[in-house]
């Protein structure tokens, strides 16, 4: 059993959105696929990877380094025991000659390759990558439905309160009892016209606030104190994702729950995270997002750094929105996942056949990831590898 | 005034070198050019930088985001108060739509188009570029000299003590009473017979050694004490760049200096070292590199935060041996700066008119950051503007 090819392409994600520290008019997406020489329904059995959003594109660093490191490999060194594709061996060959430190962009390219990797590793046992974790980690236990919550309010030009209500109301017909709106991007009197605006939709224990990194500590402290009243879900990046004292004393006097960990990309950043940042393992919660942070083996060694410091995997709620993290949450238990219900499309969202209810959403039976089940997304995947007779 | 074209090119600096975690065999290095309109001898003045090494090339980040960040910005724009070219300014566009944290790869792309920046600025003035930095934050003191030593001490095939000793002798006779040498490539005892064969050659406290992060904390212990008794000169990069507290718990055993920093890549990154790594600041080295972590534009922000905490910039010997940071060094004062007399050529080095005596280099009189005093290096950047008349 061997790798063939690693195809990659960069698609554009463009939008008109914004969040309190970007735009997103350049943003690119890789979208990566694995070929193995292992052929069923007379074509070869291929994985799917792409980047989560936020971050760019890595095509460059795919093709100059990870590409060529697993291709230059002989295949018998990344095969497990049993010999199947071993992701292990894949990431070992993939970060050889990487210096220690600098966890950015590269994070991005080997998290990606990684998706992919497990989505054809997953494909080739036939099984569903939940259901694949969860046997090999997990003793067999899947979550048979995951928490999910409707991430957006962005700012752009022209949105007024009207049209930030209007939104919440489409996230709740779409079966999202839980939602997510950016603040940071306004002043402090602003932002909680919106939030209240926002409350008029949705009760303050399902109503997430996100300022993306944009605060130092004494505007953090501001927001804080203005909102402690309202008692929201939780209060999510409110400095710099390694400003770790900044957060430990942001929770010396915010009681609610506090959210971060989408921008640290190692589990050396996170268990920073862990030792420093004075989180609370009993309503905090931890966004860290596998596509962008090295992949499925680093998270799974996150998830025993987690661990060894008593905190549970109920405690993570990945960033990104993409099937990557739910079958991650299903597979391993994790507290939930982020979901876009209107931007990043198509590379953000879930099964076609899987609507979410309650602010539950159930996943697919089919093999891999499941980017199949998705036809907008497969649509994408598919112009990496119809020469293959996809 | 304004930048007309900025160029890149990547070269290849494989060498059969290794350190404790890498070895060099496919290390690449990018070399940029900074065009301008101001002509000076009938061609344009330009500006040129380079990636420091241990990290790879940056050539597509530069071409795909960096570049033509600052290509599309109102020149006007670009300019300080007194209308000159602003590096400030240049790195405020360059990071534009660039999320917080992740602080790796774009660090160093980034790094090296301002090194460029600064180089041309400096041109444009008609000084060396360490006059131009004491002028503007230093109240005009300039360090005639700076403090160096030789890096050296890999480990490469068939290297055995003689090899080790002789290469130290080499040093010596080129004008470096302070060397380096790695350690972690081979076991503690294997080690320690190296390092008493460097001793024959070099004093103890004379002599530095470098695991490149390799050691977990027991083995960062027990080299630790094993180390303690020769009091040597500083023992670099134990453990993990990330790993605060192994740093924090070696400082608490080990009195001699300790060092590290040059994988830290944000001013974000090098704060929590201050803040958590038990750095002591009567005699511990901070070896942050500014040609891989977003250039001086953020050094100066990386100074400012270590005054604001109490450090002294004498407490600052930066990775790199390149003379980029020379001129930081004589211009603002810092502790000294790395040298590799055999590895990494040409990038690494200084003027072919300034040699190293007693430790000590001195700076050329040449605008700018001096790559035209080195012949070989400056055989590379031509090659990126021979068409513009060099």
């Amino acid at each position: 059993m061997r790798i063939v090819e690693i195809r990659e392409r960069t698609a554009s994600i463009a939008s008109d959105i914004r969040n309190a520290y970007i735009d997103f008019s350049k943003m690119t997406c890789s979208t990566v696929a694995v070929v193995t020489d292992t052929i069923r329904d007379g074509r070869p059995v291929v994985g799917f990877g792409f980047n989560s959003n936020g971050r760019y594109g890595q095509g460059a660093l795919i093709r100059e380094r990870f590409e060529p490191r697993i291709m230059e490999t002989d295949p018998d060194d990344l095969l497990d025991a049993n010999g199947r594709l071993s992701p292990h061996a894949i990431w070992d060959t993939m970060m050889a000659n990487e210096k220690p430190g600098g966890h950015g962009e590269r994070s991005v390219a080997v998290g990606t390759i990684d998706m992919a990797v497990w989505d054809v590793v997953a494909k080739i046992e036939g099984v569903p990558l939940y259901r694949l974790l969860a046997d090999r980690y997990r003793g067999g236990v899947v979550d048979d439905k995951v928490w999910v919550y409707a991430a957006g309010g962005y700012y752009y030009p022209g949105k007024d309160l009207g049209a930030l209500q209007d939104e919440m109301r489409r996230y709740r017909a779409m079966g999202y009892r839980a939602v997510k709106m950016k603040i940071g991007g306004a002043e402090l009197d602003d932002d909680l016209r919106r939030i209240d605006a926002v409350l008029e939709i949705v009760a303050p224990e399902d109503l997430c606030v996100d300022a993306n990194g944009r605060f130092d500590l004494p505007t953090a402290l501001a927001y804080a104190e203005a909102l402690a009243p309202y008692g929201l879900r939780w209060f999510e990046e409110a400095g710099d994702p390694l400003d770790y004292r900044l957060q430990a004393v942001l929770s010396e006097v915010y009681d609610s729950p506090l959210a971060t960990g989408e921008n640290l990309f190692s589990v050396q950043d996170q268990r920073n995270l862990i030792r420093h940042g004075g989180m609370r393992p009993d309503r905090d919660v931890l966004q860290f997002d596998c596509a962008l942070s090295y992949g499925l083996v680093e998270y799974l060694r996150m998830l025993d750094m987690l661990k060894d410091h008593g905190w549970s995997p109920r405690t993570v709620v990945p960033h990104g929105g993409h099937q990557m993290s739910l079958n991650i949450a299903a597979g391993l238990g994790l507290g939930g996942n982020e979901s876009y219900p209107e931007v990043f499309k198509p590379f953000c969202g879930f099964a076609d056949a899987t609507p979410v209810e309650d602010s539950y959403v159930g996943l697919p039976d089919a093999p891999g990831i499941g980017f199949e089940e998705r036809a907008t997304l497969y649509a994408e995947f598919r112009k990496l590898v119809e020469d293959l007779g996809y």
